[in-house]
C-alpha cells in the first residue's frame, strides 16, 4: 500500500497539533505543513504579556515547556514531520487533488499532491479602511513580529490609543500602562467584551480600568488616525488623542480566500463550514482553527468565535478522523478567560442578553462571595452571574469577575453546560473545601442557591444595575444598607440608609410603605433576609439589590 | 392554625445552616437550637490555621465575613430565632414528641415539645483506650477550645507528635513545623490520607513532608504514650520520640447515641441512616451533618465521611423538605483538599484502588503538567490521575497532587462525576484558556487525552511507582530518559540511561530487544511519542513511564 500524502496548510497551533497527532496515529504517511511565515508554531496569547515584559525572550512563545524551540528542525527531528516554512498555497485542484505551493523567497512554484488536506489557514486581524490607517506605528497585535513591533515603540511611547475593547486590546492596556505609558482605549459600544459580558459585568472592568488610569472611551468609535509619517493622534467624533502607538483591536476574522476560490462551503459566519468530523464540503479537505466556525453548544447557532484551545482541539480530532479513530466536536461554550489589572474576568455559555435574543424565557441572577474560607490569607471577592431557563432549570451561562478565583467557576460551569445540568444539580455538587481553595458552601453553590431563591418566587430582587438606572431616571427608590455602621462607615453605596438588619425587627416604622425599597448589605445575603423580614411584615416593592456592595459597578463613599 | 416547634440539636454548621433556613421559609415556626457548649456556629476546619498563626484572633472562626461574632444575641437579632446554649438533649420521647433537656450549668431539666426535630449532633475525635491518653498534653483537634489549649502549648513545646496522615494531621504538621516544633508524624497505614489516596498520589505527599523537615513514620501503630503528669514520649513498635504535645488525630466518629436510645435506625457505617430528604426512620426526626452516613454517588455504597461542605447541604435540604420544598440530596463524591506546606492535593470520586475493590474493570492514568500557560510568572507543575471504567468509558475519579492549582481540576471533575461523564465528554470540553489561567490544552483535558490514549490501545504505560518497585525487586528495566541533555544535567531520575528523542530514530540499535524499556521525559508526553517510535520500529515490552520526572515521587538525583 501506498504511503498517504497529508498536506497540512498553515503551522501554528491547529495545524501543527494536527501534524503531531497525525504522525503519532500513522506512522507511514508522508506529511507535510506549509506555512507563510518563519514563525511556526508560537503561541499568540502569550504576547501581551511579552509587551508587559513579563518574560525577556519573545522565542519563548515558539518553545517546549522543556525549552526547546519548535522550529522546522524540532517538528523533523522529534515529531517526524516536514515544514515548508515561507511557503504559500495559492490553489488547490480539488478534482486532481494538488495543491500549488510558491516560496515565497524564490517565488519558485510547485504542484505538490495530496490524499488529504488539512487547511489551519487562521484568522487575519480586521483593519478598517480609514484615514492614516497605514501609518507608522498603527498595528495589530497577531504575529512576533507585531509583538517586537510594540514592544520597540513602547520604548518611547508617551501615549497610546488601544482601538477595541476585546480580550487583546483590554491585555495590552494593561501592559502598555504597566510600561508607564498613558492609555486610551476607545471602544464604539457602550462596554468593553460587548460580545461575551453582560453590561453589568463589563461595568465592573470599567472601574478596575478607570481606577488603574486608563483613558477609557465607550461609545466612541474612530473616524481617522493623523501623522506625518508617523501615527501622531487618533480621532473620534469627540475628541482627539495624541499617540505615539495605536493597536488595532477591533477583531479578526477567518483567511478563507483559498477555501472560497476552491469552491469550498463558507457557513453563515464568513468561516469555513465544517461538519463535527472537521470535514470541509470536500470530505478529502478537513478544516480546522481559526478559519473555521463553530455550533454553540447551548443555543445550536453557527458562531465564530476564534480561539487557541479551540484550535488545539481540532488539530486532534481531525487527525483522529483522518486516521479512521471517528470523534466528533460537540461545539464551544464561547468560555473565555482575561486577567485586567488586578480583575480576574471569565465567562461560558450564554449572556442574559444572548438569552434574551435567541428567546429563551431566561433569568439570572447576581452574586458575591469571598473566593475562600474569609478568614485565610489572600481572601479576595468574586461576582457571580447565574443565566439560566426558567422552563427547564437549565443553566445557560455564567459571568465571574474579580479579584478573586474566577477560572475554577467558569470551569465547572463548563463542565456543568457541557453535560446539560440544571442549577439545582448545580448546587449539590460536592465541591473540595478546605479553607485555602474555597468556602464550606462554595461561591458558585452559593451563587446557585440564590438563583434558584428567585425562581421560586422567594427572593425579589434587582441588579445593582437596574438600581443605580432606575435612580439616574428618577424614580424614588430607597437604598436601604442593612450593614453595621462600622461597615457602613468604611465604604457605602451613594445615596443609601442605614438599618442594620438586626434592628429591622423592631424599627419596622422607618420603612416607607409607598416607596420601592432596595435592601443590600456586603453579599446580599442580609438584603435578602431584609427583603422576606419586610415581606412578612406586609411589606410590598421591596426588591434586595443582587450582590451587595461588592457587585455595585459604579464609585463608592468611603 | 399553630405554631409549629422546630427544635434542632446542634449548633455548629448543619444545625445553624437548617435553622437560618428554616427560619427564611417559615416566620412563624418556634425554631430553636440546643448546644452543648457556649462556641457555636464556629468553623474548625480554619483552626490549624489559627495554629499557624496565620489569624491572631480564635473568634474569627465563628465571625461572618462581615466581621459579626455569631453568638447567641445574633442569632436572635439578626436571624430571628433561639438558641440554648450549655444545653444537652438527654432523651427523645418520639410517642409524646417531646425532648428532654438539661441545662449543663444549673443542671436543671425540662421537656420541650416538638413537631420536628433536627439532629445535628456532630462527631467526637476518637481517642483510643491506650496508656497515657489521658495525659496532660495530649489531646484532638475538634473544638475552638483544642486551638486554644494547642496554641498554648505551642508556645514552648520543642517537640510534637501527631498520631494520623489524615487532613487534620497534615494541616497540624505544617502548622507546628511552622512554629519551629520537631514534628514526628505517626501513621499506621503505609501511607497518609489513606482512604482518600491511592499510594502513587500520597508517595508526593511524603516526599513534601520530609522535605520540609517532618518525621514522617509510616506503619507504625501508636503503642503508648508517657509522661508523669504532663506527655514526654510517644512509644512505637519501633522506637520512642520526644513529645511535649500529642495532637491525636486518627480520625472521627458521628455522635448517635441520643439517636440510638431513642430507637432511631444507625446505618452500616454506624452513623444516623437517613434518606435522600434527610430523614431518618422516623420522619419527624431529621439528621444532618457530621452525624449521619451519606451514599457514594460513584459506587452507590453508603460511606461516613464528615465534611462542612456537606454539612451545610444538609441543613438547606433539611429545612426544605421541612417546609414542603421537597428536595432530594444526590449523595456525595469523598471531594476534599488539602494544602501540605507547598503542595496542594486535592481528589474526588474513587481512586484506584477503591474501583478495583468495588469490582470495576478499570484504568487509571497519571499525567503531569503545568498548571498555567509555562511562560507565565509563577506557573507551577501539577500531577493528575484519572481514573475511569473501561466499558461504559465513565470516569470514576482522580487526583490531583502539586504545587500548581489543583482544586479547579478536582472541582472540574466533581462537576464531570456528578453528571456521569465520559472520559471522551472530558476531552472536548471548552474549559476557559488564557496565559494567567491554563494552558491552550487545560490540564485536565492533556490528562483526558492521555487516558484515551491508554484505554484505546495506543499507550502502553506503567506508573512510576510500579517502575521503581520492579526494579527494587530486581527486575531488568531501562529506564530510558528522553530528554535533552540539559534537562538532563538539572535533575535526573537515579539510573535512567538519556538519549534524547530528537536522536532516537537514528539510534535504535542502542536499545535493547531484550528488557523491559521504560522511556520518560519531563511529563511523558516524549515518553509517549519514544515509546510509539520504537513500537513502530518493532520493538516489543515498551512502556513509557506516566508523568515522567514530575511524577516521580521518589528521591533525585540533581
Amino acid at each position: 500500500m501506498e504511503k498517504r500524502n497529508i498536506v497540512i496548510i498553515g503551522g501554528v497551533a491547529a495545524g501543527m497539533k494536527a501534524a503531531c497527532r497525525l504522525r503519532r496515529l500513522d506512522a507511514q504517511a508522508n506529511i507535510t505543513v506549509i506555512d507563510r511565515t518563519k514563525d511556526i508554531s508560537y503561541g499568540a496569547c502569550p504576547l501581551p504579556y511579552y509587551i508587559e515584559g513579563l518574560y525577556d525572550d519573545l522565542n519563548e512563545v515558539r518553545k517546549t515547556p522543556a525549552g526547546v524551540v519548535r522550529d522546522e528542525g524540532f517538528f523533523s527531528k522529534v515529531k517526524g514531520f516536514n515544514t515548508l516554512t515561507r511557503c504559500e498555497a495559492t490553489a488547490i485542484d480539488r478534482q486532481q487533488r494538488t495543491l500549488t505551493i510558491r516560496n515565497l523567497d524564490s517565488c519558485e512554484e510547485q504542484t505538490i499532491p495530496y490524499d488529504c488536506l488539512v487547511m489551519a489557514t487562521g484568522n487575519t486581524p480586521i483593519l478598517p479602511p480609514i484615514s492614516g490607517i497605514d501609518l507608522k506605528g498603527v498595528l495589530p497585535l497577531k504575529t512576533m513580529d507585531h509583538a517586537a513591533q510594540i514592544d520597540s515603540l513602547a520604548q518611547t511611547a508617551k501615549n497610546a490609543v488601544i482601538v477595541g475593547g476585546g480580550l487583546i486590546g483590554l491585555e495590552v492596556a494593561e501592559a502598555l500602562t504597566h510600561r508607564g505609558i498613558n492609555v486610551t482605549l476607545l471602544e464604539m459600544k457602550d462596554q468593553v467584551m460587548a460580545t461575551a459580558l453582560d453590561f453589568s459585568s463589563a461595568a465592573l472592568v470599567h472601574r478596575e480600568l478607570r481606577n488603574k488610569g486608563v483613558n477609557l472611551r465607550l461609545a466612541e468609535p474612530l473616524q481617522r488616525i493623523e501623522g506625518n509619517g508617523s501615527v501622531e493622534r487618533v480621532v473620534t467624533d469627540q475628541g482627539s488623542y495624541d499617540a505615539d502607538l495605536v493597536l488595532m483591536a477591533i477583531g479578526v476574522r477567518p483567511v478563507v480566500d483559498l477555501a472560497r476560490d476552491a469552491g469550498i462551503e463558507l457557513g453563515t459566519t464568513g468561516a469555513i463550514a465544517v461538519n463535527d468530523q472537521m470535514q470541509t464540503s470536500d470530505p478529502a479537505i478537513y478544516a480546522i482553527g481559526d478559519c473555521v466556525e463553530s455550533t454553540d453548544i447551548i443555543s445550536g447557532k453557527k458562531v465564530y468565535i476564534p480561539l487557541g484551545s479551540t484550535a488545539n482541539k481540532h488539530g486532534r480530532i481531525a487527525a483522529n478522523n483522518i486516521c479512521g479513530q471517528i470523534e466528533h466536536f460537540p461545539g464551544i461554550l464561547g468560555s473565555l478567560a482575561v486577567k485586567v489589572f488586578d480583575l480576574n474576568v471569565a465567562r461560558t455559555g450564554l449572556s442574559a442578553e444572548d438569552a434574551q435574543l435567541h428567546g429563551y424565557d431566561s433569568i439570572s441572577h447576581t452574586s458575591s462571595s469571598p473566593d475562600k474560607t474569609h478568614l485565610y490569607p489572600g481572601c479576595q471577592s468574586i461576582v457571580i452571574k447565574l443565566v439560566a431557563d426558567r422552563k427547564s432549570r437549565k443553566l445557560l451561562g455564567a459571568q465571574v469577575v474579580g479579584t478573586g478565583v474566577v477560572d475554577k467557576r467558569i470551569d465547572i460551569m463548563v463542565t456543568a453546560l457541557s453535560l446539560g445540568a440544571t442549577v439545582d444539580q448545580l448546587a449539590q455538587f460536592d465541591l473540595c473545601y478546605a479553607p485555602p481553595f474555597a468556602g464550606a458552601m462554595d461561591a458558585i453553590l452559593q451563587a446557585a442557591n440564590a438563583l434558584r431563591n428567585k425562581m421560586d418566587g422567594m427572593a425579589d430582587s434587582m441588579s445593582a444595575c437596574e438600581a443605580y438606572q432606575r435612580i439616574q431616571q428618577g424614580e424614588d427608590i430607597l437604598l436601604l444598607d442593612v450593614r453595621s455602621p462600622a461597615e457602613y462607615d468604611e465604604i457605602r453605596i451613594p445615596g443609601a440608609t442605614l438599618l442594620p438588619l438586626g434592628a429591622l425587627r423592631t424599627r419596622l416604622d422607618e420603612i416607607p410603605k409607598d416607596r420601592v425599597v432596595v435592601p443590600f448589605c456586603k453579599v446580599s445575603l442580609r438584603g435578602f433576609e431584609a427583603q422576606l423580614i419586610l415581606q412578612q411584615a406586609g411589606f410590598t416593592n421591596i426588591r434586595y439589590m443582587e450582590g451587595g456592595v461588592l457587585s455595585w459597578p459604579y464609585e463608592y463613599e468611603q
